[in-house]
């Protein structure tokens, strides 16, 4: 199936928002072996995006457009497309639910202009929106289709994928499917993950083989296309024993909505380990990771942060002249943290964090400098001293992404 | 003028590479007051290339063209408007100079597709590349216009910044320029802040007045069209202060890379007055966030992460029996944190967040309700009922804004 993605919105002409959802959405539906031949981003003009719908027609069967379902009077895509295709809008029930239950909760006053966000096509599929208030919408036209989605990735991520995917692939089977499984890396970067892959990416054709990188973590798409499921795991099974021979000791996990987070949390639950910590350099953010997972409490029950020397002596008992003797960008400080946070909270581990984030030098120390230390139960305590490059974002999240590998590394050798 | 701008790649297509160029261009296209009214991006394939081509000469009058300037069979983008205007393609001598040079200098050999990357459309400007080979061109058509730019945006940068640009004020001098100004407001919806200023946008034309909502705030671009800076201003200033009149009491804030988080540390350092935390469902959020801002070590010393019952009376000092009578999502409960966590760190203000991020309920009390308590020096503590929508990151990631905002306000009280 042929396919392109419009995006609404004068915003992104100005070059205030960057075309993100083009790049999601051409990845996912790559993967669904639809062929996504153009993009285009057209301003809240609804001459303009009529013209572009009628182009659209003539050489996409399907047709995504993202932006422009929104309350203002801007947002005009919803209103195009029915004019477009020839049938009225009209309100979507569980939509007004929605929007009144949320305007009930907030105490807030519903204005008209917000009944326009849940409106959608006669005959159309309504989507709903678990992360906003503006329904989407796959219309099924005669010879085209076309699939309304929101503009804020954080509400069109999950409609793609939770409702618009399935949808699609349920309207439009195919008899040859691609079967994806995804490995997720940690400690490898991608040139190096595919230098020791080489000869397998060279000669791949079914499976394919796909590196791609994130900040801190690789992961490799491995898909096959085949007409059942069996084949499809067969030959997954066959191309995942090769990549793990040569790179598993960086390997840490499944699927594409996975993190190290997750499979951390989820081994601590496994085994009714807890976690606590102490945190300088990170202010919080290893422990704000965790709390991104429901039902971590059960694993967490919390920690420090201690961001001054003032703090590392208050908050958690370390020696003042300690520090002073050793500065806090050193091993004993991040040793110190871990075991005085572990004892405090009565918890079976305790990570430290302590280091430059930059932009400037610390102690003489330069930026990208951090030692993390993990405190155990039985009195082992593990250092790692670290030298991360980039900026102070980049330095902050490398060091919870490689505090959570420590922690994933001992819990699996306890067993 | 009116501008689109066409990349030209497969791996855009296949959601491997963001079109950064677009908005890169877009945003300084905006500044000269060009106006940009479409993005495409189109595979590798000089057909869809072509017919692309004939669309936009119907209706722009500048043609920005990014990518496949390259070495490879498949960087096509220069023979396709050689064909398409009718003229020859040509060597480039600079270019060819630029290239000899760069070959001798690294011992490498030069293979005859590199010759590719120095030609030029006969009678185009050539655009030299001081952070690559590829070289660009300027073509004056008859009645359009088109610029030939390399892909990689350290390319395509610094070409268009120091060749394209000063070109294009040369041949296509404007006399009137786009000024604009950013607004930043929080606690308002974006469809709440374009009902209050209705009338403003609907009679809006010099200057235009353009809301863009991000998660928990709202920013409003103000832009003026004309010929000099002090018209610009006094256009700019008109519009604020009928803004300001209708929603200054939201407004926090100036500048499009701004945030609340800046300006609460700003208010921070500028009256030496320092934050701690005690944080239970945002689980350092807030920590970390301040954590982004380099030299917030000056006025936030640390601070603690209380996720159970436990560490709320072992961290902090606070009765479990009250708990136990109260709940954890209360006011007493906030009151308590906050005020705890002040005195041990002996700050000028502490914040606590309390409540229940979901997915389930606690305490029989729903998701997204969140008590936020302020305690300052002076003794006074204030405490804030919530009632965040939607999902975990949201209720946690509008907690910590919402401290923020009651920060910057007590901040500002002082005065």
């Amino acid at each position: 199936m042929r396919a392109e993605i419009i995006a609404v919105g004068t915003e992104l002409l100005l070059g205030q928002v960057v075309n993100t959802n083009a790049t999601f959405l051409s990845e996912k539906l790559a993967d669904m072996g639809v062929e996504v031949y153009f993009h285009t981003v057209v301003g809240d003009n609804p001459t303009r995006l009529e013209e572009l719908l009628q182009l659209a027609d003539t050489r996409s069967e399907l047709i995504l457009l993202c932006g422009g379902l929104g309350p203002t009077d801007d947002d005009l895509t919803k209103n195009v497309l029915a004019d477009h295709v020839g049938v009225p809008l009209v309100q979507n029930q569980a939509g007004l639910d929605a929007l009144n239950a949320f305007f009930a909760q907030r105490q807030g006053t519903m204005t008209p202009n917000n009944l326009r966000q849940i409106e959608t096509l006669q005959d159309g599929i309504p989507l709903p929106n678990r992360t906003g208030l503006a329904i989407g919408c796959l219309y099924k036209g005669e010879k085209n289709n076309y699939i309304l989605l929101p503009g804020p990735p954080s509400e069109l991520k999950p409609m793609f994928l939770e409702q618009a995917r399935p949808l699609l692939e349920k309207e439009f089977p195919t008899t040859e499917k691609l079967t994806s499984r995804v490995l997720r890396f940690f400690g490898i970067g991608e040139s190096k993950l595919v230098t020791e892959l080489a000869e397998m990416i060279e000669h791949q054709s079914n499976p394919t083989i796909a590196p791609y990188a994130k900040p801190n973590e690789v992961t490799l798409r491995i898909t096959a296309k085949t007409e059942d499921e069996r084949s499809a795991n067969a030959l997954l099974d066959q191309a995942e024993a090769e990549v793990m021979a040569k790179v598993g000791a960086f390997f840490y996990g499944y699927g594409e909505e996975n993190s190290l987070v997750e499979v951390v949390v989820d081994l601590l639950k496994a085994q009714q380990l807890s976690i606590t910590a102490a945190e300088s350099l990170t202010a919080g953010e290893f422990q704000a990771t965790l709390g991104t997972i429901p039902g971590v409490s059960e694993v967490f029950p919390g920690g420090f942060v201690t961001y001054s020397e003032k703090t590392k002596a208050s908050f958690l008992g370390i020696d003042p002249a300690l520090l002073e003797r050793v500065g806090v960008v050193s091993e004993a400080c991040a040793r110190e943290m871990a075991e005085a946070a572990r004892r405090l909270a009565d918890t079976d581990f305790a990570l430290s964090f302590t280091g430059v984030a930059g932009p400037d030098e610390l102690e003489g120390q330069p930026k990208g400098t951090v030692y993390i230390a993990l405190a155990q139960r039985n009195g082992d305590t593990l250092v790692s001293e670290n030298h991360f490059a980039r900026d102070r974002d980049y330095v902050r999240h490398s060091s919870v992404m490689k505090g959570l590998d420590m922690l994933r590394r001992a819990i699996l050798n306890k067993n």
